[in-house]
């Protein structure tokens, strides 16, 4: 075992895809993944799990349920808790961390195949 | 409940201490947590958890064993995988967002009496 950097820009240098995150770290069973939103992704929700984003660049906006609703920029994150539908979308590139426990479907419950994570 | 958005910088403004870890949100029963490192922390190890931490700004030196070390910088992260000795350290003050279950102590097994953790 050793201690490894894990330089978040460089790893999202790597791809261009969106809605695919891809696995950066392990914690505790949770996958630590970096991902770039543009456009709109399904509503869904984890029954059994938080979500975790944090904006590095770029903006993200979470709807909610009933109108609810919150921008994102750089430096903010926001914790979706289980069972909350929401929506993640960015009119431009955005570029986020994301934690989820691993195997979890990044599109939830919305019957959306859920995308494959590679590790980089 | 509500989508919350949570920004980081603003949230670090609001203390001035160092080593003590500053609590923004939960994510399934782990503390996300912002703080400030300044100077040496003790060696210790968490046996039953990973410890996640991801630089926001300034420049932190992370010890393991055997003369193990990585520096991070903005962007930058590491997770320490459970049992692994580290000691993290910062020549100048450097900000942080650290990811622990709720309740570890924060000094691992070092003696260290943990710091308090205040919820902001």
């Amino acid at each position: 075992m050793s201690l490894k950097r894990i330089n978040l820009a460089e790893k999202l240098a790597m791809f261009d895809s969106h809605w695919q995150p891809h696995i950066v770290a392990e914690y505790n069973g949770n996958e630590i993944m970096v991902v770039k939103f543009q456009g709109e992704f399904p509503f869904h929700k984890h029954d059994d799990t938080d979500d975790l984003f944090l904006v590095i660049e770029g903006e993200v906006l979470l709807d909610g349920e009933d109108g609810d609703k919150v921008t994102l920029g750089p430096g903010e994150l926001c914790v979706v808790p289980k069972g909350m539908v929401h929506r993640p979308r960015a009119e431009q590139v955005a570029k986020v961390l994301l934690i989820e426990p691993a195997g979890e479907p990044n599109t939830g419950d919305s019957g959306v195949p859920p995308a494959v994570k590679p590790r980089i």
